[in-house]
């Protein structure tokens, strides 16, 4: 019998009892589901943010485990919940481009509407479909539901539209897409983006009006508080401040522009 | 054999190592017990919002999960530590209110005073009882320990005072009870009491000096920044600000007075 | 066939994903894993206060959990990885001084460096040595791989110089090594230390410019808002004001100075 694990990705807050709801619906349908947090603490109603910690991490789990996550401002409304297998992964997720992050890098190969009410309480609300809808369809799905009874195929799913960085002729233009709690500044210039680049001091990379030259292969490479640029471990182009926030010394956001050019 | 899933809610803080001391003591004792975290973000020493946690999230669980509350500001002075056994589910817990949120629905079909020392270590802190006492208690129960080992029978427990909400014609008076994460107001008046009333526009929700009209089923259901009321997952009316913070857009507290007119 | 338990210690920030890139790379090898978080609110590349966590909470684990500890600053540098056994648990962190709290205390029984790239992937990065080389290691080790394979073994661990209360007649010198999330002062004055001392109003306890006396049992064993010593649950004396935070009503940080004299 099938026994997945499923995995929570919310907007809920760390520490909100709203988590404990959902593992509650889960563990009364599945007493002895794993359950593992990939992040309660997505901004709330931040699409976007979630889209991308989904893409990042979600991967990295056995094949078949079952992500739910719910950053859900449109819940009770006529937007759609979906399932989607991406990847060897599977997601629960609201349909609001949620699950574009991963899509664009590697299209689903089969989706499903969430629309058989067969499988959630008939009392649902309609504020918490986490815990109503997508948190029950996860635990039976983790038992061995087969995906077609939940309801009727999909062929396309909501895209948010994602900046993209240009690669011209020794220069790359991007920016910063999310900022992780050391206060590291991740872009979205890729490690394969950065193929041709050297790596020595003849590369520069300009942030807002801040630069650095050379790319480091460690966030000690350079002397304390000095800007360096590293390639991430998520294969991302990422400007760190070493042994302290390049976010609070550069009073940088998410949507700062970010080149680098030799 | 049984194997009951043990719950946690402190107000150690997200992150606290003294949970993971608690988990210690669990897993000394049941090296496989199933243990989930309700929350350790109630405020410090608020034994009200602890109380209003264990109210609206513990039904969830399956039958029997033993859930373990500390929110003990009277640590190792008289006060009891109580079992008690609340619509199916087992409490763990200080005899200071903190099950009271509970209580007040559903009366404890069982109570026991925890007092026999042969189920905890006996160098027992004075300070952390939640680590010495309520932990390997919840161990050994989730493992069988009959209920009627721990102490003597209990008919009553502490009582918190709570602010019951008003009926009148075509009137309820209620107060702003918890807030959540997304800065939601959640108030003390239920859908039971909301029964004979309208849902359109000729309700008028007031709180504070702010206004809305109608009561929605999501959310979403008006454009975004206006002042919304919604039954929520709880059963119990809310005001939220569709995609922002009501508690930062209306800068009130827990306490804050709310009426409900047609 | 062994299965230990695995746990956490970050201070990658609480709900950050790159603990959930953590899990996912140890359930890759080991699905069926008991994961523990201890905590991931270290503050950012504060090995100390890693290492403090480390000594006073993974002790209460069952023998031979395998305890994880990310504070590494100097990740993709010379800087190594180790393995020790401390105390009958196994420890993974890079030698930084991480282990150096636990060590002081009890010397590790024996240490290897973990450097055989047999057991984790041909790709890791250089710049997340706990999701690529940590979290695979420990996955093995849960599933019985013998430490002996990991490395060389090692005979000296990196030592943090650690601040020592100094004992007098009738007087001890320390000071404020950590604060809790209640905001309760923690010395490195131990209950060892104060043996000879008396615990009523004779004995004066003084932290910057303030003063209490008398050693208490309860948090709560004097009135709200009083500046009360107690000794904590880690065997350490501790002050705190009642029903408040001692951090935020004295305004000291760590290292403020505090003595006792009776």
């Amino acid at each position: 019998m099938p026994d997945r694990i499923i995995t929570l990705t919310t907007d809920f807050g760390t520490g909100s009892p709203y988590v404990a709801a959902m593992k509650g619906a889960i563990l009364t349908i599945h007493p002895h589901a794993r359950i593992v947090d990939i992040t309660h603490a997505v901004p709330p109603q931040d699409i976007r943010q979630g889209a991308l910690v989904l893409a990042r991490v979600t991967r990295a789990f056995p094949p078949e485990t079952i992500h739910v996550a719910v950053v859900d401002p449109g819940v009770g409304t006529q937007r759609r919940i979906v399932w989607a297998a991406i990847a060897g992964q599977f997601y629960i997720a609201p349909d609001n481009g949620l699950l574009s992050g991963l899509a664009r890098r590697e299209p689903p190969t089969t989706m499903r509407s969430i629309a058989n009410p067969a499988h959630w309480p008939p009392e649902a609300s309609t504020t918490f479909h986490g815990r109503d809808i997508m948190a029950p369809v996860a635990a039976r799905l983790s038992l061995g539901l087969a995906p077609e009874s939940l309801g009727p195929p999909l062929t396309e799913l909501v895209q948010l539209s994602w900046p993209e960085a240009t690669t011209l002729a020794q220069r790359i233009e991007g920016e910063v897409v999310s900022i992780d709690s050391f206060g590291n500044l991740i872009t979205n210039i890729t490690s394969d983006m950065l193929d041709g680049a050297p790596t020595d001091e003849s590369v520069r990379i300009r942030c807002d009006d801040h630069e650095t030259q050379g790319i480091f292969k460690a966030y000690a490479d350079q002397p304390e508080m000095t800007l360096i640029a590293v390639v991430g471990s998520s294969g991302e182009l990422e400007l760190a401040v070493v042994g302290d926030s390049a976010k609070l010394m550069l009073g940088v956001a998410v949507g700062t522009k970010v080149t680098v050019e030799w």
